[in-house]
Order: C-alpha cells, then structure tokens, then sequence
C-alpha cells in the first residue's frame, strides 16, 4: 500500500480538525499551535530489511539515519529543529553495549543539529530492529514552505545529485547515500528566507523525483515537464546504471533516498549553487492535463516514458 | 535490558543539554522550551506479542492502546494533550481496509482527548505488527508533576484498583483493562492544579506499583513502605489470584500495565474519589536505607517478601 494513500485518508476522515492544527497531514510535517507558537512534527521509521540491513550496517550509520531522514523533512519545510524522541524496538540479544552505541550515535547525530534528544521508549522482541523517531521544529522567522503552491510556468529545481542512493562508491570511504546524506536545512532557510529565491513548493525527494514531484504536482493541482537531459546525475547513478543497463537519467527519476529537496519557484534567480551545494533546473510546471502529472522529455523535445520507474519503499 | 537503564544511559551522556530542554529523559515525559511555551513530549510503541496479541485484539483496540499509552504519560505530568503522530510497520498483507480501520481507531480516540493526529509514516514489513505514537502536551497553567518531589514522611496514594490487567472478566462485555483502561489526565489535573492537593511527585503505573514507585523513590533520594491490606484489588487481580494460588495483593502490587496514577502528597486532604475514581492512601515515604527502595507490611506491621514481584515488560 502507498503510505500516502493511507494518510491521505486520514486526512479526508478528519474535515473537521481543530482550530489549532495549521498544517493538516500530507506535507513534510504536520503543524499545531501550541502556546502562540507553531510547532511543526514529523515522525520517521527505519526498519532492519526495509530501510537499512542490519548485517552489513554500521550500527552508528543506523542511528544517523534514523535522525537525518526526519531532518530531511524538516529541510522540505525551511524549519528549524528543536528537539527529537526516539523508539527502539531491538531484536532480542541485541545487547546492552550495542544498543547504547546505536543510541548514541542517535543522540548525537540529533544534537549536531541542534535537536536533543529528551526521551524515548525502548523495548526487545523476537522480530528485526525498528527505530522510530519524531522530531518537533519550529518555524523561527521563516514561514514553513508546503506542497501545495506550485503555479503553472514555475521552474522545478533539485539539491545536490541524483540516483543510484544505494550504491557504495568506493570501499575506502564507504559514503554510500542514504545512509550518508546531509540533510539541506540550512540551504532550504537561505532559500525560504529570502524574498527573492522563496520556493512556491517544496519537498525531500525520498521515493524518487519523479514520484514526489507527483505529490507536489497533486497538491498543487498542476503538471510538471521534466528535462531528463538536465537532471544532474550522481556518481552513483552511472554506476547504478552500468549494473540495471539503463540510462543513468532512469536511475536519477526513480532511485529512492536521495534525500535532496526539490522545489519550484516563479523565479530564474536562483543561485546555482548555495553552501557548495550545486542547484539544478530540473523542467518546468504545466497545466493539469488528464494522465499522469509528470511527463518527460529529451532536450530535443522528444518524450520518453517513464511508467516503469515507480520505486516505492520495499513494500 | 531494561528501558530505564538505557534511558538513563542517554540522560547521563547528556550533562550539557541545551538550556531550552526543560524537563530532561527520565520522566514520563521530556519537555523543551519552544517559542516561550513548555513543550512536553511523549513516545510510545505498541508491538504485536509485546504489547497485544493479534491474533485475539480487535484492530480497534490495539489503535485505542496505541494512543491510550501515552496519554497516560501526560496524565503522570498533569499535562494536557495537544497533538500526536503515529507510525506504523504493518505485516505485509495486512490490507489496507483493515489498516484504514486501525487508523481510524487511533485517529477517533486521539481526537476524543483533545489531541488530534496531525501526521504518520507507514511501512509494511516480513514482521509482526508495531505502532509508535509521539502525544505533545502543554501544561495549561498547571506546572508538570515531576518524580524527584516525594519526601519522607509523605503519604502514597493510587488512583483506581490495581492488578490483573491482562484478564478477561466477562466475556459478555469484553472489558480487558491493558486495552480499556481510561486515561487519568482530567483526575490529574484537578489534583495538580489545587495547591491543597498538589501530588510531590507522579507517574503512572505502566510496570507494576512496586517498580514503578521504585522508580519516584529512586528519582527523589527516599524509600517508601506499603501497606498491602490497603491496596485497591482490582476484580481482575482475584481472578488472577485464583489462577496463580498467589495472594491478590501479589498482582496488586506487581502486575504492569494498570496505567493508574501512583503519587505521594504532603497532605492527607485527598478527597477518596474524583469524578467517581478511587484514590487509595496505600503506604509512606520514609528515609532511604541500603537494599531494596521498597518495603511491603502487612496490617499488623510484619513485612513481606516482594523480591520474586519484579514484573517487566516481556522482554
């Protein structure tokens, strides 16, 4: 099942949600005011074999990642994060040693980003690891950029580069992405902050930028017209590509776990590159036409299809 | 492992908190500063053969329990209930039909305690069954009720009766007190938020009275000594007696998940009953002396063995 399909339907059964929520479910983060203050929520799982396999997984790339991926959302919101939770349900006979290490690595990933970490919930099963963590956030000045404002002849960008998340480059270092990625909050506040270079949308490529491009496209209730030629494409996508024999743009349209933001803005200034991160014009936002959201096109024009990049989570 | 040595793992690695976390791990809830206002924070999970059985939950209940868990936390702090987000790794081939029944009963019950669910992630897996709720809370004009204020010579009181959580009393109703319980936060409340009867320290009985006053006795440096013919039985608790040929104030004492208010006053002006709940005067805090944090006394003052009570959760 589509995590959004189900979350969508909470939202639908809940027309009448109090006064208090400003930011319904279906973006980034959900929203409540609390005190005068909007408080902004997201809340994140990393399952051993869904997400990351425990095997072969350093147990402090786990608990980084179980922080970084909520941090992505609250970059997809230009928010600033202020504090986190986390629940651990651990396999039997993880040890004591080891789950310390792990929450470790969590508690510190957590206040690197200045977001402590102020309680939790641990239990043991007979069932694989699952790490659960909510992070709370606030808007600071900036005022939270949602799904829902891309305007027909506004330009798609990305962060960073695109694809192949999974692959390991080098034995060395062993970066591989979805384990290693930073998550853009400082980029997204530089963006958001600013008048001039606002977002009219925004979100983190998790599921692939052709799929969550979908989502900003739904909610805004518009197109997209993606240049497959200008998708800046990562180390790892060639690399995937030489693997799936597919052309490297496949891999950036619809690997999972890039962790990049990807926006829309009705403006052409743009820096093409914030804090050393590079910043791509990736197609542009059309009218709603029936069929799919996305389409994509060569630079000669020429469309190709892209019904069989669908990636969703392994389930 | 027990929770509350790693939490205390993840607090005592943390001398240099930010100032803006108020009330650090180690509480039934964490609280931080954001935008002037006290912000308190719970998480909890539910698991499939941990917490519930799903072969014989109905959906609803599990979904009731799954938020009903952490309410009881902010009803320890005497908080009051704001918002929630819920996760979930369903087992694969759950359906989506009774996925969306389960969100439904977590959505109804968080919305009918003032606390509606403004986000979710969703995964499914090889695995059994976990939900994970994060409840956000404010105080409200009542300050929480934290575990480090009891003080020797203060009384020790329980809200409703103890013991058996886990049985069946009718099969005509159904009623399974683990899964049916009722979330003390409006009780709580009133007794904070009266300087008569202002509790010194709280929390809720999720392990059993035995552990879990251990735990107000750990936090405040004191000892306490209860006395069992005062303990509220629970009908449950007999029944259970009757099974296990262990006296009924064995399971008053150590069965877990009563989700009752344990708290010691300076007072004796505690009414015996708010909004029809029973409040039981049950022992003393008294000085702390080496071994055990707890005694248990019989009416004419012998003490009791409670070494073999040590219930935890079943891990």
């Amino acid at each position: 099942m589509r995590e959004l399909e189900l979350l969508a339907h909470v939202y639908k059964a809940n027309p009448d949600l109090p006064g208090s929520v400003s930011i319904p479910p279906g973006d980034d983060m959900g929203a409540i005011e609390v005190g005068g203050t909007m408080l902004l929520v997201t809340v994140d799982q990393v399952a051993d074999g869904v997400h990351f396999d425990l095997t072969d997984t350093p147990r402090e790339k786990i608990g980084r990642k179980s922080i970084t991926r909520n941090l992505s959302d609250v970059a997809a919101m230009a928010a600033k994060p202020v504090g986190a939770v986390a629940a651990a349900c651990l396999p039997k006979g993880y040890g004591e040693g080891r789950a310390k290490a792990l929450f470790d690595a969590m508690r510190r990933t957590a206040e690197a980003y200045g977001c402590p970490l102020i309680g939790g919930d641990i239990a043991t099963w007979d069932q694989r690891m699952i790490l659960t963590v909510t992070v709370f956030a606030e808007p600071a000045g900036i005022e939270p950029v949602l799904r829902n404002g891309a305007k027909v002849g506004d330009t798609v960008y990305v962060t960073g580069t695109l694809g192949g998340s999974i692959e390991k480059l080098s034995e060395r270092d062993g970066y591989v992405h979805h384990l290693d990625f930073e998550p853009r909050i400082d980029l997204a506040r530089k963006l958001a902050g600013d008048p001039v270079t606002r977002p009219t949308a925004m979100l983190d490529l998790s599921d692939g930028l052709a799929q969550d491009l979908t989502r900003i496209c739904e909610r805004s209730n518009v197109g997209a017209r993606i240049e497959v030629d200008r998708l800046p494409i990562s180390q790892a996508a060639l690399t995937a590509a030489k693997k799936s024999g597919k052309p490297a743009w496949h891999h950036a349209l619809g690997d999972g776990e890039d962790y990049e933001l990807c926006f829309t803005a009705s403006t052409l200034n743009i820096p093409s590159r914030i804090d050393g991160v590079p910043i791509s014009e990736v197609g542009k936002i059309v009218k709603k036409e029936s069929g799919p959201a996305i389409e994509a096109v060569l630079a000669n024009g020429e469309q190709v299809d892209i019904q069989d990049l669908g990636w969703e989570h392994r389930d």
